[in-house]
């Protein structure tokens, strides 16, 4: 059985501890639904979107089809269409997509094409903001010009199609651009990167598409040739485009998070095909150094709004948290490419995190509103203008500088691509759980579960070859020892090797095995140096951190004076009108009022706890972070006082 | 006896509780220091500063008198030429200057304003950026020209010119503009506002020393048309520039702190000279909103980075504190103001809370380098080339947008004039406290005291006239009960009045008066709301905030892993090698070790504090905040976790 259709398909020969399964269908649950909604409304949608931003009419300018000006001068624009291309692809590669959809998005597919065709140049370059606008600035601004990481959202578009759809027109138009990069960079010819990072992963993909080895020594070249000051410093610093050091040298993620991890992506990616050991153990320490000191708890990454950028260690203000809705897809991607390469399960807890939380806030339950910016906090006075452009708006239809609404496209028509994988010796690891099929060498799986809402998960075994086959489940990180498994009922003693269950057997169609994962609500402690958190605790069940949201509390409940009742039990309950919560949590606060207020903030410290006075207890209910902001904005938050 | 020459000197017939002394000296002490640095090294070093960064040259392009480029094209490089010219003029006031570098100084300002008188044109209108670079877009940006808001800097160097020398060649120029504005802007001719307020305050003082009433008609035009949506939004919404709404409504401050204190200031100052009271409301209910909840222990002023502005109420992070330097110096002006309005004591507080911490912490003692950002932390790991260019930098010689240096320098040379004032019926307040002669009505004193290192404040009255005079101090708000006064020897029961000591009586020369204020060191508690800040503390030591910085602690203290022990007692040192630090403070903390790494950060609640173990006492020093970064740019907190 060929490889399921999506990004990341290491050639035969590429190195890594797990290859994608080769199949992977979501039939039911939340993934199920959010999946149907981008497939019927976003996907749709955004191909007005586009028409409506300008950027088909800039793209018409550059093909010299139509006249005007240049809208919205920004030199990226022409990656939200790559990005929406490869979206349709990755659905059109779902046999399950509705037929007539189907079809109305080709022929949207199949115009784009032709109109980059007629505006691709003669010598292959193809960015409608440098043909239009600045024509004599062509590969002159490197630092801000985004062309290579137009180009690399191109080629990952025309990637998408061919594996999809076995259509080639567009990875026509993507090669003959890939040639003439090909022929402007790379050793004796220029010595240069982009400012932001892209065209490594998608050499990488595209060189597993057409076995051009070329393709892939051009992205080795841009990983090595950064981190050597090609760039100018710029105004944010090299560090902002990891330019500062090379990568098999940095200690430490920083700047853009976005470039930070597309470029990890691409490193991940040239070390599976090139065997090139210090790539990967890059990869894997800069992920850790993130993980461990710059990531929020709900997997959302980058702490500064002005540089859109990781902060120092554990610098993570919950209200001004930046946390881009494309820095949680970019994890997702450089997770996935890990668990690939190394079959470590921390990469999959870590994937989970990112998706259930920091990534799935960046999209409305509608599929037509999203969040930029998932902030783990809105306080009270919050000035929704004042947060520093559309960026810091939330549920919006769209952006001045789109960027995340497509890329939030593509991930979920992708998704199921990344939650199974064969383990290279005829095995099947499930390693997130959804209600679906997977299959990996023959063996072939149903999984039916409620997850994230109950731990339960259970897997039969639909069709197995005769010989012994493992089958490898995950035990999420946050469970700790609170699971259990049993086979065909019966219990089983068995531990869990570094996150990982490995049940190796001679499978029968029919066999079942049930993973129970105990999701009662549970409070969660921050780091000790996160000084913006300190005193706080955070409300998680099962893969779902919560949130208070004013919405859900009594009359008059100020959430930002508000003390959680730590020693209080945390209770599970149904009721709950909040759009598409099942399960939320209830907990007991008490309200604290600050003392009176007069000019100075500061009290001395022997009288500023007496000076507040209690307010009485308040039954607090908390919902999904990934489901804030559906009703009036209030306000909200992630960590609670204790 | 004239007032003293300084900035705000409202006419005859203005409205105000108090009036600025009729002199003002500092012959000692700090600020005598600071001064001296200022006069000697950073206004002499400015000019030097002006040629190499291309100020100079741009406006000999406007001029004509040379060739070559716009440097470092920024639409708003005249104005640091005029805060320096107002500079030079306020240290030419200064009878004490020394003669040579008068006259050197002298020299240049001629330099400059012949310069300027080729540079304006014949309408008046005068701008380099504009004349040089968008000849045709004069007036046609007002979002983003500063157009008026150089033309404010011009005047207000154009009035200290007046008022300390006597000459009027830079106010010709400066009127000429102003005609010119007034013949583009205001009733029946063009509706709209700056997106820098400036203009607003100078126009007042430009009325004040031309006695022309169309100046101060257009302040009032400009205050009033902000508000009323005259700019674009822009991307970070309109409050940004305060066009939100008019600043009679407005019921918070927004946006960038520099602009909105700009604007405040001249509301104020169209308020003296109007008696137009909703305008002093105006004034006072955001100045309180401001401190209450936006402002930093020191006095600092503005959370964001991206759009330099206030944050949301109690958003304080103190490691990504913008606080500008400019936002400091704008606070004094604001509140310096405001005391004048209003007499209240809190003005004064404030005013001395921001120059001895937010604002002196923007100059070195070497008044040679500056900090734009004063932030209260500096992270274990900070990367400084990624906090979002040289704005980010501390202690460095100049910056890109200059803007805060010749600002210091401005403030520094005319500081005397806001330690006193007339109580507008003969007596004198003395409200900030510094070795000098103070005077107001014939009634003149010598202070003496070794404030803010020593609480003691000796006043000796020099002359007095023969009828009962009003000699008033304040008694600082930090100080709460801590004082005592005598006057003669004799203490005195006296009530302090809302922060006043008002001491009528019929004074001879040689009466001493003595306020002592008791500046042991003490803890300070944050509000309640401002979560970064949670289970910190802060030092203080009489108007001092101190901090804790690495180059003073035992080897191996991790300053992020400390907790102050808050029941021990805290201690002056005089022993101690920090440059500039006259008297220490010595605390005992506790090191914790965070727990044992993994790849994820976030403990379950209930492992978190048993996971941290105690790693000894340590004897902690701290020095005062505004002397930080004078050595290798280590680790600094000011609130520390108990």
């Amino acid at each position: 059985m060929p490889a399921r259709p999506g990004p990341v398909l290491p050639t035969a020969t590429a190195r890594g501890a797990l290859r994608p399964a080769d199949e992977a269908v979501i039939d039911g649950g939340l993934w199920a639904e959010r999946r149907a909604v981008n497939e019927r409304t976003s996907v749709p949608d955004g191909y007005q979107r586009l028409v409506d931003a300008g950027n088909l009419h800039n793209l018409r300018l550059a093909a010299g089809t139509t006249t005007g000006s240049y809208v919205n001068e920004l030199p990226f624009l022409d990656s939200d269409v790559y990005k929406w291309l490869e979206a349709v692809s990755w659905q059109l590669g779902d046999p399950a997509t509705d037929p007539e959809l189907a079809a109305r998005l080709d022929e949207r597919v199949t115009e784009i094409v032709g109109l980059l065709r007629d505006a691709q140049e003669p010598d292959g370059y193809l960015q409608s903001y440098y043909q239009v606008v600045r024509p004599d600035r062509r590969w002159q601004e490197l630092d801000w010009g985004h062309e290579l990481y137009c180009a690399g959202h191109l080629i990952q578009a025309a990637v998408a199609r061919v594996r999809a759809t076995g259509r080639t027109e567009l990875l026509e138009i993507a090669r003959k651009f890939a040639d003439h990069i090909d022929s402007v960079f790379g050793p004796g010819r220029r010595d240069a990167v982009c400012g932001h990072p892209e065209i490594e992963t998608a050499l990488v993909e595209l060189f597993r598409v057409t076995g051009e080895p070329r393709y892939l020594d051009l992205a080795r070249f841009f990983v090595d040739r950064r981190g050597h000051g090609t760039l100018p410093p710029g105004r944010f610093g090299a560090g902002y485009w990891q330019d500062h050091a090379p990568v098999r040298e940095a200690e430490a993620v920083t700047g853009h998070a976005v470039r930070q991890l597309y470029l990890l992506a691409g490193v991940v990616d040239v070390y599976a095909e090139t065997g090139d050991d210090t790539l990967l153990a890059a990869g894997e320490r800069l992920w850790e150094e993130m993980v461990a000191r710059k990531s929020y708890v709900t997997g959302g990454l980058g702490a500064h709004h002005s540089d859109e950028a990781f902060g120092d260690p554990f610098e993570l203000p919950s209200e001004r948290a930046y946390t881009e809705t494309c820095a949680a897809i970019a994890a997702v991607h450089l997770s996935w490419r890990l668990l690939l390469a190394t079959g470590r399960a921390r990469y999959a807890d870590h994937l989970e995190r990112v998706l259930y939380n920091g990534f799935l806030s960046g999209v409305g339950l509608d599929g037509e509103h999203y969040s930029y910016c998932n902030p783990l906090q809105v306080r009270e006075g919050h000035r929704p203008d004042a947060q520093g452009g559309d960026h810091g708006a939330f549920r919006v239809r769209w952006f001045t500088c789109a960027c995340c609404p497509p890329n939030v496209m593509r991930l979920l028509a992708s998704l199921p691509h990344a939650f199974a994988a064969s383990d290279g010796a005829g095995g099947l690891l499930v390693h997130q759980y959804a209600p679906g099929r997977f299959a990996a060498d023959d063996l072939g799986v149903r999984v039916a579960t409620d997850y994230p809402w109950q731990g339960r998960v259970s897997v039969e075994i639909l069709e197995a070859p005769s010989d012994e086959r493992a089958l490898t489940l995950r035990v999420p990180h946050w469970a700790g020892e609170g699971w259990r498994l049993s086979v065909n009922g019966l219990p089983q003693d068995l531990a869990a090797e570094e996150g990982w269950l490995r049940l190796a057997r001679r499978w029968q169609p029919g066999d079942s095995v049930v993973l129970e994962v105990d999701v009662a609500p549970r409070l969660t402690a921050p780091p000790s140096r996160a000084d913006a958190l300190r005193g706080c605790v955070a409300v998680e069940r099962g893969p779902l951190v919560y949130c208070a949201e004013a919405a859900d509390q009594p009359d008059g409940t100020v959430l930002d004076d508000l003390r959680l009742n730590a020693g209080a039990p945390l209770r599970d309950s149904a009721e709950t009108d909040a759009p598409g919560v099942a399960v939320a949590v209830r907990a007991t606060g008490t309200g604290r009022l600050p003392a009176a207020d007069g000019w100075w903030a500061y009290p001395p410290h022997e009288a500023a706890s007496a000076a507040e006075r209690a307010a009485g207890d308040v039954e607090l209910t908390l919902i999904p972070y990934h489901l804030w902001g559906h009703r009036d904005q209030g306000t909200m938050r992630v960590w609670l006082p204790v």
